[in-house]
């Protein structure tokens, strides 16, 4: 099978490219971009000899000839401008932040700019399986969801889903390896500004916020849940800790809140849950570097009895699970392949 | 003046140590222990031409009459069974957690171990000026506030004290660096586990959370405020990042906020505010790199007007003003010097 | 095929399991260990849901019939003792430091313990494919390189090969991530040690040291070749980057040493060079995080012209072109099967 | 005393801000630049509450009139342009790389640009106490040595004093923290670059290479010492690691190299010896860490005494030994303070 890649300088178009060249089905992969003939170990010298293709030319009538699957690894802005030729000629599968927002007028509150391909929205499916998963089977494009909202929605849905939560909104502290924020040069991405240090920023402003929202509302069967959300940048590459806290209608033993997890994601391959019933001084929690390279999911729900609330730790690697590695999951669902196919290493 | 250290192989004890010798009105400091004549350096080469005294013998008939000032820098269990002859006889300032609750019953259930010297507990002062500055200034026993506390304690002060809080409780997501848990091996603090990691512990079962709780209640005269904590371990050095997320019994502005702790915090020599109402996309927030190496304590509230909810972000360097620092900041006051002399660097 | 490991509880053996099971010939692999019963993912939960299997019984006729790969990663010392009943009777690959030496008076000197299985030191052919890939297509037991041996032998071996070395020595210059020393608590490797630190240890006298003089003798003849060793521990997980120095017998410009190296390694899947006749201000140079969970080795030769001296940046992920990764190498190439094979990723 | 400070907006200002603040003798820092009116604390947030003090005009004729010990904490290039008006007026300490060369030709070839201020070059004394003493003592104008050079000279000052160098070259490895770099956003101080990763640059061209041989030369009777250099930025902020390599022209033993390194050093009061004649298997060594934030340069000679080879490991604060320390060491000797005044901390 041949797939294409728009955008190919940032790490997410890179972390995608390495996870393709991983996948069994996969026998061609061609990025295209606004530099053809540029080689992509300028950008990434760590690819060499992994893929030392060019850039190819932006032409969408060739590409939609040559690829099944194209991926749109393009800052947000930018991807609206460029899908429209894409939509319906081949499962298009967007990993900018331009098609997840079902209303436009939630985009332009979250991004600060109107969203100019308005009336495509309603064509893209959310791509998160444990959630979207009959409606990926049959989509034809696909927003892949960010990763912030990906760590934090695989947190509370299953709380959500038994209608257990008290109250209007959550919160979620959330901790990202630097590779979240880009390649961009910036203060906050310098050095000096990362290096033994932990840096909160946009704190109840993210972009993501819009994002989870949805979601959450759309899992509470339309009632609006809000999310108070403080993102940082850690100080090294990969990785995301979610800590969610969320108060209960009613209460629960760690023993039930355990059992509901384990129900609910009994079939998930990349779920995986830490069982706290058995739980030591010292049990084993999820962290940023159990799941480091990997598309997993990392869950343990906590149970606070005496205030009846639960604070949920959820890591994913933010390069994979939080992009490339779902995006493949979702292109695995579309085509009928095995769910984890070429990403389960 | 002549001071006393007593136990002087933590990193508590060597910060210490390095705060008193900056100190103008300190011209001797003195480190008791077990192991006397053992070099310090040997255990903290860092300090070789700095501090290369040997350890005394531990004879508190000698001690004190030697020193005026005795602080105890011991791991909690052990500072309780040593504290009785010191007690009354000179300026006792402990760092350990064995003077801090004021309830056995709860010291019991934090730290699962029976209180030892119980009756001594009401003569010990809770060593946190901003909030006990007249009690500390006629203190003859001080216990010397935890880390986390005091980045949590501070940061919902104003709030608390105003009446401000909805519901019984907040929620604390505090990110530490490693040397808040100390020199012993452990798996926890193997490089392997701590390098581009974060790891939560103890989550909503950590010993400090009775000591916040009985400060908060207290400020709340009385009436019970609990806490959910997520204590994490950061993988570098010194530093903590709290963020605390509280409820507000009515909708307050940003700029409400703000002049309330501007306010509150006005004559605070070790309190650093930021001022959020002119921030910009990227306004300057509280981080550990801040202040670290210092005795300040940085803190920003910013207010989720939509849901009266307020994120306070709070930054102390765990071994100064979580530690060391503070504690001399209290020997300051009880001795009636510049609360800031010694420092101020 | 069937293959075994024994002794997975090491960072090694982890890495190799990774390794392994991206291998598409391999269908099955055991872990075999003094435990048996005890699941891999109580020792490393990342493996959840990647290899779930237990550690079988250590019985070596079962094992001789069960696989036809047998992997040691076991400590050095433990593999001299458990490795006899293997030996010829499936390909065994040893990882430890036992079989690399093959004079045993050098293994007593260097690691300061009598070798005991000196008559099977014969059979093992030294695991390092750009040296000696004709012997080990024929090999039935294989001695895999350790890891900075690898970086700095790889560094030097173009020159030595065309005789360019000038006097008897060389010196290399060896950082390596903190894997590299094991999972084992000890001071040095406490968080307190590593974060924001580089640690030199066992300068002059570390035991990579015969090992790398060994061979460089091996390739210049016969001639004995001495190594000025300063390993040195960087705060983070995996890479070794080697500066090695080298002092050359007549003048060579930036050129001729560039085309040398392409020259010289210009069949080797493994060997990324750098080309430094191009460079501008800021070359492309190795680093470590270039080579991170990849099995090439990066190299750059650096000609200081005033001085006929070369400076070699040699980079390896130390878990796999310094462990795992190569032994996979060259058990690719023993079976007959396309040396890249399940390493290109 | 009244201090002045132009150029304040870089780490190696800021860093000399802070130990002037502890300088006893000092009661006054003003900070001079061309943004009058900006306040310290927009650059350096850290510094609220520390120094507050908002940047005061470039008037020479002021300047000269306010303070009696004026830094120049200037970007090279910058620094000639501007120090004309100062010279022989105040004690003039220039923290940049203008003044370090003696000879303006040597200064055009490593920083590829002609001197500006070639006739003042004979009034600079070279800034480093350990080497040059007495003529600070009667200087008026000091160029503090690079950080680099420092850990470079001072690592082999007692060899080359005893004319025991073979040959005509040295090699130093040194690994800096990123700050040595600065404040300026680049590639190579991308977090991205930085984290996980330990970067070589500049390998045998690095500007600081003409400073070490000035130095070494003139400590070998003017006969030409050469250097062969790879700095490295490792992935923390601040402190020096620099392996030195060095040929005996005799067999020399551990014991008579430590001897040789005592009794050089023994007057010294920021040169920390290691003692290895007594070392175990896991002697201490100097490590960036141990010398974070002081002014000390801690050095262990280690022999190979198989090759008549001696590495010598040194260790500074880039920021403190390496740039504003020096810098205030040396104030203190030329104005007749005691050399350790504000220092020893």
């Amino acid at each position: 099978m041949k797939v294409g890649v728009i955008g190919g300088t940032g790490y997410t178009g890179r972390e995608l490219i390495r996870i393709l060249r991983r996948h069994p089905r996969i026998q061609n992969i061609s990025v295209y971009g606004r530099n053809p003939g540029k080689c992509m170990t300028e950008e990434f010298p760590e690819l060499r000899g992994l893929y030392d293709g060019v850039v190819l030319p932006l032409d969408p009538e060739k590409i939609v000839k040559d690829v099944a699957v194209l991926f749109m690894a393009l800052p947000h802005q930018v991807a609206m401008e460029m899908s429209k030729p894409f939509q319906g000629k081949v499962l298009l599968i967007d990993l900018s932040a331009d098609y997840r927002l079902k209303n436009a007028r939630e985009y332009e509150k979250w991004y600060g700019i109107p969203h100019k391909d308005k009336e495509a929205l309603v064509q893209y499916v959310y791509g998160m399986p444990e959630l979207f998963r009959k409606e990926i089977k049959n989509a034809r494009c696909i927003a892949s969801p960010g990763c912030y909202p990906t760590s934090i929605v695989l947190a509370v849905a299953p709380l959500l889903e038994k209608k257990l939560l008290k109250g209007n909104s959550i919160i979620a502290d959330s901790k990202s390896g630097h590779s979240g924020a880009g390649k961009k040069l910036s203060e906050m991405l310098h050095a000096g500004s990362v290096s033994e240090n932990l840096q909160a920023y946009k704190v109840s402003t993210h972009q993501h916020t819009g994002e989870v929202e949805q979601t959450l509302t759309h899992m509470n069967a339309g009632k609006k849940v809000y999310l108070t959300f403080t993102p940082q940048v850690l100080p090294f590459d990969r990785g995301i800790l979610s800590c969610v806290y969320v108060d209960l209608v009613k209460p629960l033993s760690q023993g039930d809140v355990t059992d509901l997890y384990a129900n609910h994601y009994k079939k998930e391959p990349f779920i995986r849950l830490y069982n706290n019933k058995a739980a030591g001084a010292n049990p084993v929690l999820p962290t940023p570097k159990l799941v480091a390279h990997t598309n997993f999911c990392d869950i343990a729900p906590i149970v606070d009895t005496r205030l009846n609330r639960v604070t949920i730790l959820s890591c994913i690697d933010n390069l994979v699970k939080g992009a490339g590695g779902q995006a493949v999951q979702a292109m695995n669902i579309a085509l009928g392949f095995n769910e984890s196919e070429g990403l389960n290493v």
